[in-house]
């Protein structure tokens, strides 16, 4: 086990990394302020992990609440939502029990809002089985819901008390999901260190194959650079916003086609390559870097490209996202490999011409 | 005009209290990130004060949203709250723009709420229009929504960036509210002031004819005593649990008689009648204070006992209170005019015996 830690003050909080952890109750009890636990999962990953964590924290003397929820992106909205808060007030949670979100990101992401809003806040713990939520939704402190005109448009900055990545988890994980998680590995090495975008190129073919070491080596590495970025800008006031790379686009794409069509890290492959498209075009970025983007892209069979949306949607959708300032959208674009910068004066026909080419 | 302020380091923020404060724009201005506000309201103030709001608004150069939303306690939902989402999302309004709340407390309660999660948080300002509001609930960032099986139970706390309470909206209010409105008025002197509880007793028949100064003079008084207790602890860890007195009974008298019967205030008096039986059976206060509480709400018009309700119900649902800790209810009591104390030790035959006496 490897643990890092998001230094925040007061709110400061550990990330355990390993093998075995969903037994470690050990690592739960210290943070918990009374002896009462609501698992929040979905019906995919209830029968997978739910009773081995349960019957963990059983034996350490701690009262299990069990609430499983519908599956996927459809569902991370106020409807789902208001289940968790039924079921937390049928169950008599007061303002010391403790959520535990167990699941991939849109589990944490609504267990989390859900532990920011119940009784004006309960504290929460992420204990995250994709690759998407270990090496980036599971830790910062971003909680949200969709909305049918807007991606995270309703949520909360939350830190949770301790991150749980469990290794072994990501054995019986789907692979298209491990291929989604894989962009956000990427975009980290993208936006904050081009050496272990290298790393990437050399050893995609073994995280495609679940080699435990490569896969430790791109959690520890993802969850570095993140852990350090929210240290520095909790609160996405300036340099957080570089960890949208890819997102502008990525959350029109997904409103746009529909929540659940395509899965986040999909959607972010895509607008990543759409990033990098933008950024060559307005010259920050060499053609020969462009190429790497996007051939490690489709290697990890991720899209580089949407289809099945309008242009014209994509930039309405994009007028709205949380980045837009005064009604000017916000782009993150890469200077060189490793290195991202937040612009706010690209011209449309650059827009444009990206969308064009990349969307249909 | 007079000023106070909540004292909460970066997150204080001035309350100012008088008249004709509809109209100063130049107090709003400098609290802006951008000149852009969104008014909520509800159907009964809108056509009071929005567009003399909106008007001065307008006239210094600021774009203004007007949303206006069902009123009553039966809409403070999610269902409202999405209403208020869906606005801001078609007219564009960023994570830069200001929300402002123009109404009573449910109008607080909920746009405070939007506001704490619209994009993650944006900021706010109370301009309360009734005296419950102006006393108390503008004031200390408290904010939610309800939930059927229990009262605020969702919220977060989410301080304003200003509070602008005009006197002069008091002249169009309800008698009712009115009334509704003294009852936290007389909360403030009951916990913290029995000097101001004998100002109350002198002055009460001032106060129901609205006689601008001993209006005035209440206001003032409630929002320093508020002001003070946030300031020494916004999160309610212990002396601002004080404030409760009588809604621990309140919130299961709203809860159990449906949102939006009675008023919060009626039902917080009511509360208050329980909350002093209570304390004076368990002989921390005497017969004769427990007398004089009595007939100052009885003289403000308001109900002192509970009826239509099931004292088993009302039990059940205090069990639920977000006071209560690993299942036991904690009430806030008095010592005496002017002094409350938490208590998690009260014997369950005590809460039985004010039941049968005050709710039927």
């Amino acid at each position: 086990m490897q643990t890092l830690s998001v230094a925040l003050g007061e709110r400061s909080y550990p990330i355990h990394i390993g093998t075995g952890l969903l037994d470690r109750t050990d690592l739960v009890l210290p943070c918990l302020a009374q002896k009462k636990v609501a698992v929040v999962t979905d019906t995919t990953v209830a029968p997978l992990f739910m009773e081995r964590l349960a019957g963990a924290l059983g034996r350490g003397g701690v009262e299990v609440v069990r609430i499983v929820v519908a599956d996927g992106e459809e569902h991370k909205d106020w409807r789902t939502l208001n289940t968790i808060f039924d079921a937390l007030l049928e169950q008599r949670c007061g303002r010391d029990c403790t959520l535990l979100a167990l699941g991939g990101g849109v589990i944490g992401d609504l267990t989390g809002f859900a532990a920011a809003t119940y009784q004006r806040g309960v504290q929460y713990i992420q204990v995250p089985t994709t690759l998407l939520a270990q090496v980036d939704s599971s830790v910062g402190g971003k909680t949200a819901i969709n909305h049918p005109l807007g991606k995270n448009m309703i949520g909360a900055f939350h830190q949770p008390r301790l991150v749980l990545a469990d290794l072994d988890t990501l054995k019986t994980l789907p692979e298209r999901e491990l291929r989604a998680g894989l962009a956000e590995v990427i975009k980290h090495g993208l936006i904050r260190d081009a050496a272990f975008f290298g790393w990437l190129e050399a050893n995609l073919d073994r995280l495609l194959a679940r080699d435990p070491d490569a896969l430790g080596h791109a959690v520890m590495r993802s969850v570095a650079i993140k852990a350090e970025i929210v240290g520095k800008d909790e609160r996405e006031r300036g340099l957080r916003q570089l960890l949208n790379f890819g997102h502008t686009f990525g959350h029109a794409i997904e409103t746009g086609l529909g929540y659940g069509v395509w899965l986040h890290g999909e959607a972010v492959a895509a607008g990543m390559a759409m990033a990098a498209d933008l950024s060559r075009e307005l010259g920050s970025l060499s053609e020969a870097d462009a190429g790497r983007i996007g051939s490690l892209l489709e290697r990890a069979g991720l899209p580089v490209a949407a289809s099945g949306i309008d242009p014209k949607r994509m930039r309405q959708l994009m007028s709205i996202d949380k980045k837009a300032r005064e009604g000017r959208i916000h782009f993150v674009l890469l200077e060189r490999l490793g290195a991202a910068t937040l612009r706010a004066d690209v011209p449309a026909a650059a827009i444009e011409r990206t969308l064009s080419r990349l969307a249909a």
